[in-house]
């Protein structure tokens, strides 16, 4: 539906601008686009009547036919169209067959997937031309710049009103632009692009998020360890990264010439720290884990607010295990995970799912590690889940070469899917490094490596907090959790004792001192701090406090007292 | 006296081999050497019979008579001996003076400096040949490995003995030694030197010490901030330290030869920090602190276990101020250095000193800012010093150009004295980069920048802790704090459930359980643990613990509340 909407569109556009050279339309994700070569662009403005055009041509769309045709005969029909004549001569060149399909006398040179009956099939209002942007030929910046038009297509009404509205939500909710309003985070020209330098208030939520990751840790045995940013290139030849992460790494040099890289991985150090002393069965499982900071040089392009950056904080653990441990192990990752996004709100019925990576039956021959520790590692995994009530989805050849994996998937405030919390088995890097352990029958073993992350990226997971609460952050993880509104001058000293008594508590207040009340108010609403305390005489002289919450309303006058008790 | 003693030493060496080829002999601090070249070298064994030889030698050494020579001479009297007709060579041609130097019958070319009447002026027992290298002549790996003989050098026999056993403490106290006995750091040749890898227990260490640095600062405002560890060189052009740190910085390359560098400083992130929001004259000072690691590219053969790396942690912190706080946040700094060093017990009288770094008043034209406020700072800064009471010496010329500065230097256990914490002014670097705050009559003014470091690299202050608590550190820094030792299996329940309570309790614990009873004492012994707690028949009876502590020994049996209260 989607690529005939685009050969429509071409349509249309044809009718209102005849000279136009078409290029290539196809489908993509919730619509379709088509590149043209105008004589004369047209701007935003004109884009209703392309949209009004395509209404006004589809009643004769009523089926589409198509045929095979020679080089010469396609070259013909697209005499005036270099860019047609192009893809015919490779079409040629390969060997190809070249297909023309044609509706309501819009022929194209295309390879097919239409609609049979666009007329039928096409609900005018479920469609929309949105946008244009400038595209070169064929993506390569050498090549003549296009005109690209957009447009959004669905099946009902329904469905584009509610894409369209989530994707003016999502532009409200956009980490970058929050971020920025809210101060969390900053980029600066002489640092560069996808490197964040993160303010007080976004260093503050960061670590919050890591205290409680460290907190439900502790429980579970996990250990800090702090690890160098650069090594030797040796550590990733050893691993294998070296290889595999190819030019994503970054190259240091030092005096001399001396060879280093950033590290991409913070697995290669932990099993240093594991080898830097004997293990016997009895100090298994060892569970170290960091904020630890990897570095993947992405082109300065996909570089993207938080989402996508150069420098990525990850909260990385690797448990070094017996075999017999991995069941348990696994299942108290699965713990801790639950434990932390219960914390966000987000692990309602059917908003999170979990994707089980097993290896491809078929070709069992492409991994590492015997069939009989994949077996039994496979069905721990899936146990698991089902003991844990998880919905999950068996993608069988999911697996990496060097072990299972679980990957927690959940739907944010918008519906928007994003993949956070994995706990990935390894049987290889153990072996890479020499890792062992003395058995307790004096045998010298290998570990099982198992690599897990909750949050993940702290950056992405940063910008998806900031989209899914659009800002307003939970009571815990607000960086200022209570604004004191002092009405005048007079009634500062009584704010001060207020904003002490909340700090002797351990709350985070701040007091606002703009020039009047109402700027006030308004600065407290667009900090979206979960409470605002509005003091003046009458609060002195009762010793209370006004109170208004950002997600309840006003609550009125009450004692210190009772609000800290029910401030959340 | 130590140049006298490399001569004598070299006068009784060619007594015992007499077709040795002597080179050169200078004194060093503590004592002397001499580089020679022997047909068969002695070995450490020989040494007490050179030490011998030169006592015997020494009461004909009387007096010290010297001449000039002409080089042909010189050379005529070396005629056997490369080295010295090299040497001789190149006074030569550098037109010097040649001298030569006799006593006792042994003559060596020299450029003077003995005692008047060696035998007169040394003390047989304030001297001793120690031991012996491998040395390049010259210094470069290219020419011969010759053989170097050491001796130390004192006034007098007492001096000599505190500096042995000095040497024998610091030797018994070496951090690398003690960290490896204590788990607390690892090095990886895969990684590389001068790259630590902190295990769980040197992680803790450093955590804790960073915490305490934290609670320290929260009451005076300092806010948490994290930036990326690599940047642009940019920021490091307009800060001036690309030039300033030449081949020291670590150049990082990335797709298609993209440059940047690994951070040698936190202070340029930090402005950018404060560049990111226009800042009023009400919202100074700003006090941004963290963390922040900072790379050196050290030569490899300047490495030393913690003491000198490429990767160090800076507990950095960058006040921006107005000049009419200058005074108040100086003090602060000082107030949080002397809080912090007296949790450590390093803050006695004698045992620290400040090192005021002032103007060259000869050459003010070198610094800059203006008169007013360079003035108005070392004054302050001076006040300041005498206010809290602190031993301090002005050191006249000592301030870098961009400020004046205040270093504390401590004395450690067994002396050393130990640059630890600093307080540095800076009116350079917001300039350079721009930096500005609008004043309360609306002009735009330049911020003055404070650089403070309380431990400064993490790494050093470690290596300084370790050794001068030689590994048994105060309760509150030691990871763990209590060991429990359960006499037997039958003594385990109880064990686990005294563990449970101390962990309930915040407090660090562990169990022991090596095979014997003797072993676990003997292994807690080693660890240094606090406190042990035995806890057999009667324990699990009376519900008790028997204590044991490492700096007060044995306590008796008492209740677990009584233990935890006292537990210090």
């Amino acid at each position: 539906m989607r690529h005939t909407l685009a050969h429509l569109m071409a349509a249309a556009v044809l009718e209102i601008y005849p000279d136009t050279k078409p290029t290539i339309g196809p489908a993509i994700e919730n619509g379709f686009y088509y590149d043209f070569e105008f004589s004369i662009a047209p701007g935003e403005s004109d884009l209703p009547q392309i949209e009004a055009k395509m209404k006004e041509l589809l009643p004769s769309w009523t089926e589409f036919t198509h045929k095979e045709v020679s080089a010469d005969e396609a070259r013909e029909l697209f005499t005036n169209n270099p860019y047609k004549k192009e893809l015919i001569d490779e079409l040629e060149e390969k060997g190809e067959t070249i297909t023309l399909y044609t509706s309501g006398g819009f022929t194209d040179l295309c390879r097919g997937g239409h609609l049979e009956n666009p007329n039928r099939d096409i609900d005018t209002r479920a469609f929309k031309v949105t946008h244009m942007a400038g595209a070169y030929w064929r993506g390569d910046e050498k090549n003549k710049m296009l005109t690209r038009i957009y447009g959004l297509a669905f099946n009902t009404k329904a469905e584009l009103k509610e894409y369209v509205e989530m994707q003016e939500e999502a532009k409200k909710r956009d980490h970058r632009k929050l971020g920025k309003e809210l101060d969390l985070f900053t980029f600066s020209d002489l640092v560069g692009p996808g490197l964040p330098l993160w303010t007080p208030k976004g260093t503050l939520m960061t670590d919050l998020i890591m205290e409680k990751i460290m907190d439900i840790h502790k429980t579970y045995g996990y250990q800090k360890v702090r690890i160098p940013h650069i090594t030797k290139p040796e550590l990733y030849k050893t691993s294998g990264h070296w290889d595999k992460f190819g030019d994503e790494l970054f190259k240091v040099t030092g005096k001399n010439n001396a060879e280093f890289v950033l590290k991409p991985m913070n697995c290669p150090h932990h099993t240093q720290i594991y080898a830097s002393n004997p293990r016997s069965y009895r100090d298994l499982p060892l569970r170290y884990m960091e904020l630890g900071v990897v570095y993947r040089d992405e082109q300065a392009g996909e570089l993207s607010g938080l989402s996508r950056v150069r420098s990525i904080s990850m909260d990385d653990a690797h448990v070094f295990c017996r075999p017999d441990q991995i069941e348990d192990e696994i299942k108290k990752i699965v713990s801790a995970i639950k434990e932390f996004y219960t914390s966000f709100g987000m692990l309602e019925e059917g908003k999170y799912w979990v994707s089980l990576s097993v290896r491809d039956p078929e070709h069992k021959e492409k991994y590492l590690g015997s069939d009989e520790v994949w077996e039994t590692s496979e069905e721990a995994l899936e146990k698991i889940a089902q003991e844990e009530g998880i919905t999950y989805k068996r993608m069988e050849g999911e697996a990496a070469f060097y072990g299972p994996k679980l990957d927690f998937m959940f739907h944010d405030a918008i519906g928007r899917e994003r993949q956070l919390g994995t706990a990935q088995l390894d049987f290889n890097m153990p072996k890479r490094f020499g890792l062992e352990y003395t058995d307790s029958d004096g045998s010298k073993q290998t570990p099982v490596m198992i690599h897990r992350a909750i949050a993940g990226s702290m950056e992405r997971f940063m910008s998806v907090m900031i989209e899914h609460f659009a800002g307003a952050f939970p009571f815990w993880l607000s960086p200022v959790q209570i604004t004191l509104l002092p009405v005048s001058e007079t009634h500062k000293e009584y704010a001060e004792k207020i904003l002490n008594a909340l700090e002797e508590k351990g709350l985070r207040a701040e007091i606002r001192t703009e020039e009047t009340l109402g700027k006030r108010i308004r600065n407290w609403s667009i900090s979206k701090n979960p409470y605002a305390c509005v003091l003046g005489d009458e609060e002195v002289k009762n010793n209370t406090l006004s109170v208004e919450s950002r997600d309840e309303g006003k609550l009125g006058e009450m004692s210190l007292e009772d609000f800290i008790t029910s401030a959340h």
